[in-house]
């Protein structure tokens, strides 16, 4: 584009969206590219900031119409570079689509823009006596678009599902400026494809969602919960089924921590350990319920205990010593104190899970200056590492020992972090030449010039 | 095709699948076109039966070249006219895909063929000590690939959602005989668009499924059920969200009955009224508990009878009891008898069931000699009409009572039965312009020449 040609194009999104929805020059720049770049500003040609649907669908047929492509940006907090921008491109920013309607409570549902945070839609639950399940450690700054394609998972999953389970409808508007919209609050509607599911977890290379109807839920009655020790991860299983069963699946939490998180996060001085240190396998298991359901929980685990399936157990009997339980899982600067600041995010199916991760642990320990941990949602089959920063060559080392296992196994590169660019060399390991073809005639279906976040994914 | 060119083509199938895999003829013509219309022989130029994913692919392919274009079979017992063939199709039965691989009790999970019947799901859970929840009355027949292709809903979508939750991964053949195999059985798995999706409740258009991993629970510990009656529907979704809050979401079914339904169903002769026939509303509630939680749900109905939201209401005391209420809900042949014959399927918002139902009763007691009861899932928004069979214009004016209210009330004119042959005429009232158009720029770049499943849906 010419630099005339590019002010012309600028003074026509102006038209669309008032001089104050395109954001140029200093104050761009001032902006991080993202979350985990906060030193590196953002690159794009403009910030563009639409109003609803309707200015969202001009300004994507104006760009349509320039040639120029167009990155999505909610939040700014995902983990694998999905919103970065080549200096040709725009970045639709979803900043003032924030809006969130009255929470229906008979349905149990609550329309909101795009843009608002997660945050503020479990607020606006919560005003209604209601519950929104989705939860994850930026939910102040992560948005209903964002989590919506990036289909984020978080802290309840095994109870609530992902964000995919959590839309009953949505508004989507096509690389063309088409308006694509779906947003019934219905369970049941098996009237063909069900379009909303092109749009989660696309990260916005198939459509910009500018709504949704997400459903709500009550709110949880209340909680028990445990820091166990197990012979092993499959024990843990165990325990999980076993709770599934006598809770009605209503397990919240199923936490997995080896001994070497374990230990890391209990070190002298940073939270205090509930069990000694030296058992093979912890778990933290949290289950929704009513206070006099406790002491069913307790005859569960003291069972479990006979037969050697747990090995101890600490029952938090406070909400105080709740949080210190969940602050041993959560307290992510007591690995960066000690400088294991790679994190990594993967699935795998959990009768596979112990030999994956005794292998894992097997390579990693065979590289030099190498420290790795291990821990997660296991009852979601998914595992998250956290591994010294190497050279280059240290990381590739680290990389085939975390991914390179998972494609035999059955496993996923990503559980809920999504593909961005970060993680599109690993896309093979988990998804067959079939499945990546299949994707793409469905990309050049609905976005035949690739002109929404192109380069992502694949 | 000619004649010659017709038994080359077969006796290429039978190259490919086995002589007794292709059926034709006389044998053929002793197959029903499907449950609904028993007395209709398969109009197929033959049924074609696979016996795995090769040999599907291997047909998909073969029929690809010869541009002949291909119908789904599986249980046959869809209700909207999804598997009606014409004489130049080939109908591919998935009968002889059957297999069950064992369960895994761990990961609570089992794969199944395409063919295999949800009975034989349900059975093999239940071996494992676990639970598949889909059910419905067709559970003998119908079977994995049909539940997956049609969403299939029934008796405990309120708890467990529909087939779409139960399935984690899947393997179809596309219409040119590509196999997308993503049997993963991962909970997480963001890796890009969620292939699984395509094939859920498109009928067979956009792929044949072949196998599948599904989702397993733990078996329900018990179940407290009532029959209640409140003031309305309103009332009664207010009844929902309470015992949905009080029970942290384990209501499995609440089935609205209104008034002239109840009537029909308990009239002299059949079964026993457990209320009085008077009151404007009536629901079955169940709630999975263990027993001693049994004093806590008298306790909220006790309460909610208080507060006037319920008016009356009988509790189940037996296993007995239990059965004897349901009876009520699912006599069908009570209304049978009444001459009560054609079945609805709609969705329609919690919050306007009310003005729905009453404005569609006013419109159908309007037309000279029709009846009409309704009743319904509606706590999944789902309700279900029985009407009269009329003659033609008769017919034309009980749909427009039923169907074309839904457009503006945001509702779907199928919750769980699909579109078929039969509602593809009402798809527009349903899915807007712009939606259609993007199911089918779908369809084409998965299927360009129409070969899957044509002319069902749109």
């Amino acid at each position: 584009m010419t630099d005339a040609a590019q002010t012309a194009f600028l003074d026509r999104l102006r038209g669309l969206v008032g001089a104050s929805g395109v954001v140029t020059g200093e104050e761009l720049r001032g902006r991080p590219a993202s979350w985990t770049r906060p030193a590196e500003p953002c690159a794009a040609l403009a910030l563009v900031r639409p109003r609803d649907t309707a200015e969202t669908s001009a300004v994507m047929a104006a760009c349509a119409e320039a040639g120029v492509s167009v990155v999505p940006r909610g939040g700014a907090t995902g983990l694998v570079d999905g919103i970065l921008c080549a200096p040709d491109q725009i970045t639709l920013s979803t900043e003032r689509m924030t809006g969130i309607e009255p929470v229906d409570p008979l349905a149990m549902t609550v329309v909101a823009g795009t843009g608002a945070t997660v945050e503020a839609v479990q607020g606006a639950a919560r005003a209604a006596g209601l519950f929104f399940p989705l939860d994850l450690g930026a939910r102040g700054s992560a948005t209903v678009g964002g989590t919506i394609s990036t289909n984020a998972g978080g802290l309840r999953v095994l109870r609530y599902g992902m964000m995919r389970e959590m839309v009953l409808g949505l508004e989507a508007v096509l690389a063309d400026g088409t308006v694509v919209s779906s947003m019934r609050p219905l369970i049941k509607n098996n009237t063909g494809l069900d379009l909303k599911q092109l749009f989660v977890g696309t990260e916005g290379t198939l459509g910009l969602v500018t709504r949704a109807v997400l459903r709500l839920r009550p709110e949880p009655a209340g909680y028990v919960t445990a820091l166990i020790a197990c012979p092993g991860v499959d024990d843990g299983a165990r325990v999980l089924r076993a709770a599934q069963a006598a809770f009605q699946g209503r397990v919240s939490s199923f936490e997995g921590l080896w001994p070497d998180f374990y230990r890391l996060m209990t070190k002298p001085g940073r939270e205090t350990p509930p069990l000694p240190q030296d058992y093979p396998f912890y778990a933290i298991i949290e289950v929704e319920c009513v206070p006099e359901e406790a002491e069913r929980f307790h005859d569960l685990l003291d069972g479990l205990m006979t037969a050697g399936t747990v090995l101890d157990a600490a029952l938090a009997s406070s909400e105080e010593q709740r949080q210190a339980m969940w602050r041993i899982r959560d307290r992510v600067e007591h690995m960066n104190a000690d400088g294991i600041h790679r994190a990594f995010d993967v699935s795998v199916p959990l009768a596979r899970m112990d030999a994956y991760v005794t292998g894992a642990l097997a390579r990693l320990a065979a590289i030099p200056d190498c420290r790795a941990v291990v821990y997660g949602h296991i009852g979601d089959n998914n595992l998250h590492w956290n591994t010294t920063r190497l050279d280059a060559a240290g990381n590739t080392a680290i990389d085939a020992a975390i991914y390179e296992p998972l494609a035999e196994l059955n496993g996923s590169v990503s559980a809920e972090h999504g593909i961005g660019l970060e993680k599109r060399g690993k896309l093979g390991l988990s998804r067959s030449g079939a499945e990546i073809a299949a994707m793409r005639l469905v990309k050049r279906a609905l976005d035949p010039d690739n002109r929404l976040n192109p380069g992502k994914i694949f």
